[in-house]
């Protein structure tokens, strides 16, 4: 269950990233008209569903073909660690942690194994070179061009072709610091609307955490010059490999669900790149970490589920499939008005067209 | 699947069913603070699964047991049908569509089904002498006592013994009338602010809906001593029900999960009565039904689920179990720190006690 990175080159150069983002395929628009249509004949009231039948249709469009199938998701868990944890202690963890809830998952005794089996959903996890963390951002960047582009090329391969959903998720002590980073380079403000208590720091770990991204982004002004200068900069090996599962799964018509505050993060890289670049992505549930509502506040997006979870591994994107696979099976097992003999409403049958 | 209402004459009388409410079990407390001990073992930070322990606690409280289990969730739709649908044209439906509702339902083609299928849950349909509505409530009673204590009788039995959880929905073509009706009853305001839209009836039709509210509520006036008495002169057969089965859950340990509007309304006849008396039963979704977000605020609750639905038939708490379960499995199923060997919070390890 758990693939570690190859120490392979990477085959892909930031120029291929940014052409293949201008590239994106859209929405097949056909097979949601085709969703549309079939929505209007099921035996309810229109719009009954509610906010079920919206993502019916994004399934659709996104998939490519009408009906849609939601038989085989995958969870995707990307982990990787962070040099700025154990140079600044902005986590109320031990590094060490990220590597023990790798084991941890492999043996199924984490929150996102439960929530994946009664998602009947695959979960695979990602290690991306636990014992090398990146480097300490506040110093400089995090990473070489050759590192963030290998985990991106890495997070690329995990989307393989028969999935009908990718969720993704990441494991990384620290990386609530990187992810507050990245969303104060790309959306402005103070560090400190963006930093939160992660794990749960107290308030000095707050402040550590505050002065941690402050530095960071001073010490690499510099060096971003555009969206994947800040990934490279202030992001982590499982966050740039989450931007190459997203960019993958677009292309391979995968719908994506995203986890919490430092996946939706990592896809603001793209979003900032290109406003269309994650339509193929749903928020699966808006976290505790405060700064997770003002950044889909940003994205325009709504969440899925909204529990106060705060865990990360995937949970939150885990425990929404059932709400997805509610919207296709739905979609496409319900009887329509003729099949089943049901009356249409009244008005309907008092004015025949 | 489906269960007719048997003509026998009622086994119990409204003092007996005052008598219950007066005398209802409380939670498990030593369950629950068993699953609170648990809880802080697990392999995550402290609340990083928000209101999934919450609801892992509750579940372990009203089960009466530690650890709580969820392997076998029931969902029971309650079908009866209204006078005031035929005599006031409250509905954008006609009112034969609650028995080919039920015939969908047997045949496995309405929402509910697919709903039931990906939540592994049992489904049972009860039908409350469809061929018979209620009478008119804007002209007198909706139900005689007889009529009122059969159907929560009946309700009583569809409780079984060694359910996990039992889901509460209903079908009636009027329903969300006579729900607006309870809720002006017992809570008071206008009519206008319990109504809405229900199936979806336009301006004239919400009109005729808030006058038949006022003709109901000014005609039974002088029957309405008490809730109980709202629920026979307003409600329905379902609703009645919907009422019967919540106090035997109470009584049999079996958590509840309500549906949406019609759903709470029947539940706050008992809340009425005892603001304990459905402390066992969980609000699985907001319908988007505009009073039910109003009832809820009344009962002080929040929904598990916001997503627009506003179909009854129990489809927003079927859509619910797999949160339900979700806690459960989560806090039974995790490795604990110690098992895992997974290092906690770095302050603990500083300062050890």
């Amino acid at each position: 269950m758990v693939h570690p990175m190859t120490e392979a080159s990477p085959a892909i150069s930031f120029e291929e990233i940014r052409d293949l983002i201008r590239k994106l395929p859209g929405p097949d628009l056909e097979a949601g008209t085709a969703a549309r249509l079939r929505e209007t004949q099921l035996t309810k009231p229109a719009g009954a569903l509610g906010r079920l039948e919206d993502i019916a249709y994004w399934v659709a469009c996104w998939q490519g073909r009408h009906p849609p199938d939601m038989r085989h998701p995958r969870v995707a868990i990307f982990a990787g660690n962070h040099g700025v944890a154990k140079a600044r202690g902005v986590s109320a963890y031990p590094v060490d942690v990220t590597a023990q809830m790798v084991t941890n998952f492999q043996n199924g005794g984490a929150a996102v194994n439960q929530l994946c089996r009664i998602a009947d959903s695959d979960l695979r996890v990602y290690e991306l070179d636990l014992e090398n963390p990146t480097d300490d951002f506040t110093r400089g960047p995090a990473m070489s061009d050759e590192a963030c582009l290998q985990a991106m090329a890495y997070g690329m391969m995990a989307v393989e072709p028969g999935l009908h959903l990718i969720c993704l998720g990441e494991m990384g002590i620290g990386n609530t610091t990187s992810a507050a980073a990245i969303c104060t380079a790309i959306f402005g403000g103070s560090a400190a609307d963006w930093v939160g208590p992660g794990t749960g720091v107290d308030a000095e770990g707050i402040e550590r955490k505050i002065r941690a991204v402050e530095d960071g982004i001073e010490v690499n002004r510099p060096f971003m010059k555009d969206p994947l200068d800040v990934l490279r900069c202030l992001g982590g090996l499982e966050l740039a490999a989450i931007c190459g599962a997203i960019i993958a799964a677009r292309l391979a018509r995968t719908p994506v669900l995203l986890d919490g505050f430092a996946c939706t993060a990592a896809a603001s890289v793209l979003w900032a790149m290109d406003r269309k670049a994650i339509d193929h992505c749903l928020m699966a549930h808006v976290s505790a970490e405060p700064g997770h509502q003002k950044l889909l506040d940003r994205l325009g997006r709504d969440a899925i589920l909204n529990l106060g979870m705060r865990l990360g591994e995937g949970s939150g994107a885990a425990l929404a499939i059932n709400v997805v696979r509610a919207a296709v099976d739905c979609h496409t097992g319900m009887a329509t008005f003729a099949e089943a003999g049901v009356s249409g409403p009244a008005r309907a049958e008092r004015t025949p067209t």
